[in-house]
């Protein structure tokens, strides 16, 4: 296994077919970088366009589709000391008439100190003299190239990631993502310090980041191009996850229920009954993002129930 | 404070200005038993109609519209050793293609054990046999009469409360319900030894209960009849909470988000700048239910980012 | 067949089991009137409380759960010479951050003149000093009392009608209610001299009404108390058509969709590929409301394409 | 102008910013094909691959980003004798509970007769012996290259047009599009000689076409890059209109219902109230999809209503 020492050049603002940034192989580590969701590198200055430009494409040797991708996050670290929001409720979230109390998109600084682990804001408005949030280094927006060959805007998600805005997606955690195209095509970035539940500000705490992660290939034992996987799976010592992102919120939960289902029923043991009876009284839902284009749900299912087959 | 030893003689399937079963004054202390949801009693026999029956309705005097009630659960606590849930996912919490391929209804009892306080299949599929979930008795359905006369069915929710099926509601925790009839008249029922988020087989752990609550009102201090709170609102000793209940998922998230950044600019002492900071970055969601004709989303803030003014 | 003249004396905001006006027969015909929806009579005095107050209920002698109510709309008639709308879209039709862009809710006045059939506005904004607006009485908010005993608000809807705000509800259409209670208990009353889709800034043009219906029972032929229609249906000589009442719009979509295709294959001599078939290329669909909490689908199909078994 | 005669050689299952097919001239007319669905020519072959292959890209030469695009919808004729359709309601337009009682998806074929302007079942079930339904050919999936270098699957649509299934694409209407590249780069394709409203089988009457088109810039006045609409618009002789794809079909129609304010306030000489008052009570309503990833819903008025300025 190889460890990759990896400088980006250049960034996408899709997850599409684009030309490979680095070829890696499977097992292979990645140390890299990326800019915040408006460009801004470690020292600041705005080096690339908007919106959440990625870090990539690696195309991982021997990926073809119907493979798994298994990305596990071994590192994400603030790479400077300040971060932004804005600074009121999404339209979006809110009842649509309360939307026409809240003022207009603004935007705050916030200062990151990963020595102590605590976001502060820079100007706290009355009442948050004190508050200082626990770190929580996240990517907001990861995934593969998706199928058929298109090529979709970071500020969205699918079935091949994208922005999903989840905070579980932290280190230690490993991503699971469909194989659509040969290589795979990882793209990452869209880094956040801390974030709420439902990104419901528009924004996590925005910075960039000192990124490491290890790809892994899973193979499609079927002859045919058939996906093993329906949408992007994750699981840490804790947790087994499925994430649905679609709108409205209702479908999102609908894929990342239907995926569990079907996660259980194939490697766990359970029959359609088994399953749904675990599911019914056990699983837990966490919500991504409620404001970009597609929602984000995920569905998770702590491991202690579970005994892999 | 007087204690109320209260035996339900008959129930009710709506919630609405029913002729009080019990008078009591505020502060006052009830201990009463609930029948699960299809009307069976501790000892399990059926004496009275589904869905949910509801004892009460519970009148506390002084109680005006405009007002708040306030419930702490003291004691929720299954008074019988079994329990029922459904056996299949619903239809409308999985992909609408994948609905197809699963089994239609059926019923299946558990164990409740009380004493170890877990819940056990009994007769459990491949998989499952070690299956021992912790219990987490909860409400399913309460709440109060709602406005303008109307009875509306144990099946749903809405501003009154209802049939929530949050199994955040459990005992220790503090409830808020908009008072929209003179006495309030609390029901409560629909019992869960324990239940996954959403309950998305369409059931709990359902069973019979004995339910200890103190009632206490917030008295409204404006001269005009405006309600103090909008929705229900919810608390305990590491969280305040806003509960949601619509369909789709986004408007029952959009109602609780708006109650939560009003909670916090009325009492908390924050402007609408500063509760949406809070709120962007530290805002946690959990899901009531996914299958009632009303869906349930709770928005939580931990009460370590709070400063009661 | 008795004609009934009936001049109601009190109203109610909800529809429920409530004490009958009158006692009709099968078969018979009621004229009678309907406020506005804040209660103004024909005479421009506000007579009872908003918001949609209905006149009735009215028992048909016969009606009994499970049987369906035919009731046709003979003559639907402005009975004075204004109406009124509000000037504003609602927030929740348009686009979320644009709803921020919109002024608040005010009312405006329109002469409803009945010699010339048309509807013109009292102060006319710029470029819409000639707009004259064909009239199209209809009933915004009628139907049924509920099931279990339930009392619903006016201002929303469901399987038992209430306010659909179906602009096609006009005299010459027959609706038919699934009977829930004895009697049936209907109720009729929110006139709109006409209405645009979706009623989207929340009102038609709001008017008192002179009334004519005749209600028709139509049995049960099962021994057992199973509903015949599952929600509103309604039919002229032009289309037939179902009715969903819910949230959101999906929902209300999949509600007229699935009675569509119960009817087409119960009473229409279609087999469910037949009436899949035949929808899928022949359907039409039309918005009632997107306003009220519950929103209004219509699924509608010419009858050229039906041959009544 | 010049009439283009273009034989495609070969297609796109993606709108994006594909190399284009042919170059023309602001105000060109192309006489061109468009294949079936599933890639079915003229003559019945398998020329290319599912999903919706697309005829062009047409580069436009003049439009850049900030422009409109105006197609005006010369010709759509089928051009073989068979065309086919689903025969299945589609799971996701019923209640989900009785999506579990329809067959799966299965394809029947129809007759397309031009010279009679019909299309019959080849083997029609029981009740459908008669069914004769006149042609009404329309585009089901057509648009311009999105945004920020996305490729767009044609199983979806969104502000760039796309797979819209909208049974009012037919002749006579003008299409507008939003253009977001140098010379917009037109696709087209996926006719249905006939199509009911919802597209509720998951597909038109799915039949190869000649279409006749005509192209046009609407050049953006402003000297920045911003677009002078939002989302796609149309119009005929009788109406204009305006379209939203997204899901739910609430989306949808916040889209369509704010463009075609912003279009009255813009380019029809009424202010916000003006435009609010009129839509309010003459807006109408169409369902495009409510099949595909992306819905899509019409808001129309009648041009009677309306004075340019």
């Amino acid at each position: 296994m190889t460890t990759h020492h990896f400088s980006p050049t250049h960034y996408h603002v899709t997850l599409g077919s684009h030309a490979p940034a680095l070829y890696i192989a499977d097992g292979d580590t990645v140390m890299t970088t990326t800019v915040d969701a408006n460009g801004h590198d470690a020292s600041g200055r705005v080096i690339t366009a908007e919106p959440n430009p990625m870090t990539g494409p690696f195309f991982v040797k021997g990926a073809m589709p119907g493979d798994t991708l298994a990305v596990h996050l071994d590192s994400i670290m603030p790479n400077r000391a300040w971060g932004w929001t804005r600074a009121a409720l999404a339209a979006n979230v809110v009842n649509p008439e309360y939307a026409q109390t809240l003022p207009l998109r603004e935007i705050v600084n916030w200062h990151v100190d990963v020595e102590k682990w605590i976001a502060i804001l820079d100007a706290p408005p009355r009442g948050l003299e004190n508050l200082a949030i626990p770190l929580a280094p996240m990517l907001g927006c990861f995934g593969v190239a998706p199928w058929d060959g298109q090529a979709i805007s970071t500020v969205t998600s699918a079935e091949h990631g994208g922005n999903m805005d989840y905070n579980g997606f932290v280190q230690g955690v490993t991503a699971y993502f469909p194989v659509f195209v040969p290589g795979a095509l990882f793209h990452l970035g869209d880094g956040h310090a801390a974030q709420g539940d439902g990104e419901i500000v528009g924004t996590g705490i925005e910075i960039s980041m000192d990124v490491q992660f290890t790809a892994r290939i899973i193979k499609n034992k079927s002859d045919l191009p058939i996906r093993k996987i329906n949408t992007v799976r994750g699981e840490n010592a804790e947790f087994i996850f499925t994430v649905g992102n679609a709108r409205p919120l209702d479908q999102a939960l609908q894929i990342a229920t239907t995926e569990m289902h079907q996660w259980l029923t194939s490697d766990y043991g359970l029959d359609t009954t088994g399953a749904s009876l675990l599911m019914g009284q056990c699983v837990r839902y966490e919500v991504g993002n409620v404001f970009d284009p597609a929602y984000t749900m995920v569905c998770k299912l702590p491991r202690g129930y579970l005994t892999r087959e």
